[in-house]
């Protein structure tokens, strides 16, 4: 059994700062993540991408913030159970709760926060047959690392900004980019699709639109692509790699049985302390939702300052909260 | 006349990073600050002490959060109106305003936002016949560059966490540091407390209790300060420097007379835009309150996100606002 003041589930960036929050209060963090490393999608889905709107940085590289940020809660040793999907919950007398994982690890904690961003995530797939099959060799719903399809013959499909920019940026990386959209229009930055048509009039993107999915082929590894145009023609595209680019399925999974009130997968919360409806249980970041909330991660950094002074009266119920500038007194290690 | 988009009143870190909300709703902003330079109170009394809370960064100094805001900003080329105060605020009939600071500069804005930090505040005084005579000539009321008292003999006075990290600070860079405190024991941090009497006790500080200042001395420039203790003993200590540091005195000024509601210094604002009851006019960062507000600049970025988010309909009545993240996009300057 692991014993801790708060028990974060979701080890993104926001969860990540609630621990340097916390911290400052005295209060000890253990972090749950179904994924296996620590910082959420900024890891797992952009860890190159620039970003550009965390205050105080004109331009930083997704990793490269989780990494900050992992250094800035380092003296309040975190703790952390990665790779790992938090199923059970259950309340003690005393009001405390005990979490329970997947893998069967138990955490006691005063404190419950959902740091869970888009939920337990998943990209939506396209309906082919053989999919699985291929999945990790050569087909991918993400790009992770840009490096590994270099001169290589890559075929995106998605109409959406992540099927945009990924075709633009690889369209210097890899030996052939063809982009599949079923339709003739792009949903995404109409900047990009500008881009887009732009090289696909100078040859450096394939570009084939009102077309779908319908077959791959390969032996052991994926080798060729059928899709099947407006005409019901079939199109052979020979091809090292699919990345179709169709979105995320967000799913709150296990945390939507809590009694929680939660509306468009998202957990409402008070604005005054982001608590949620059930005692002991906040939600802060992406995963949660209140008149005028945005989706940025500056907004999950705010709310994780507020959400901790108001979670320190369960951690120390005996204790004035006394508010302290980290100017004044630095920050003091556990 | 200045014509903007909106016109921000105060140029600290979070009227800095407004601008850049703004910008990504292609708005322009112009500010006006009553300092002759840009950063509030982190340019202007703090800029060599490192900041530990700014999420992203375990530790950076105060100006340098400042330069890199402002960099992160050039982008959507900000005007200013430095060492200004605006006066007057007048309602036009189409709902815009226009500013008049009080050097007669006139700004037309769509959008006014107080970002005003502590309000125009100033340093609280001690009561001393000949002061005045010898303000910028050995008495200062914040230590700006620390440099300035290497080798120079400093009297400081107060009995706050000011008071005790200068005295903690100058122990190593000042040739003598006097501590005056009218009080046997601190109202600053316990820790910070228990190390001044520890240098004390290693007479690396000479530590006066129960103490009050009296009197100056000098011929054009400071050169004694009289004290008297307890028992009205008078005492004279030869110095270079008097630095007292009791503390900031908060002013609305001429904002207080705009018909905002005003509690205890603060403006109250609506948590789902931080407007205030006035229509187009927010407040943002520590000039503003709500139930659970605390006043850090990372609370203050997430407010500015938020408020430029309800500001676009004044700017561009008929659009509709659509949100974009800058890892899709990028920034696109003005």
């Amino acid at each position: 059994m692991i014993t801790t003041d708060i028990c974060i589930i979701g080890a993104g960036p926001v969860g990540l700062f609630a621990v340097f929050e916390a911290g400052l209060l005295k209060m000890r963090c253990h972090l749950v993540d179904a994924l296996p490393q620590v910082g959420g999608q900024l890891s797992e889905i952009y860890p190159q991408k620039p970003i550009y709107d965390i205050p105080g940085y004109p331009e930083i590289k997704a990793q490269e913030l989780v990494d900050n940020l992992m250094d800035q809660i380092k003296p309040f040793k975190p703790t952390f159970s990665l790779g790992e999907r938090i199923d059970h919950l259950s309340k003690q007398e005393d009001g405390s709760y005990t979490l329970t994982t997947n893998d069967k690890t138990q955490i006691h904690a005063q404190v419950v926060v959902i740091a869970g961003g888009l939920g337990c995530f998943e990209p939506r797939k396209p309906v082919l047959e053989n999919l699985e099959t291929f999945e990790g060799k050569g087909v991918a719903y993400m790009v992770k690392n840009p490096e590994q399809f270099r001169d290589k013959k890559v075929i995106l499909a998605g109409g959406g900004d992540s099927a945009l920019d990924w075709a633009i940026y690889l369209s210097d990386v890899a030996k052939r980019v063809t982009l599949v959209h079923r339709n003739e229009t792009f949903r995404g930055a109409p900047d990009s699709a500008a881009k887009v048509f732009d090289l696909a009039n100078q040859g450096k993107i394939d570009l084939i639109l009102s077309a779908n999915l319908k077959e791959l082929g390969g032996n052991g590894h994926l080798a060729s692509v059928f899709l099947e145009d407006k005409a019901k023609t079939k199109i052979k595209i020979d091809t090292d790699y699919l990345i179709p680019l169709f979105g995320l399925s967000p799913k709150l999974g296990p945390i939507a049985d809590w009694g929680l009130t939660v509306d468009r997968n998202a957990i409402e919360v008070d604005t005054r302390d982001y608590s949620t409806g059930v005692e002991r249980i906040y939600a802060i970041g992406d995963i949660n939702t209140y008149p005028g909330k945005l989706k940025l991660i500056l907004c999950g950094f705010h709310e994780a300052a507020i959400m901790m002074q108001s979670a320190f009266k369960y951690v120390y119920p005996d204790q004035k909260l006394s508010f302290k500038y980290t100017t004044v007194n630095g920050v003091n290690s556990f």
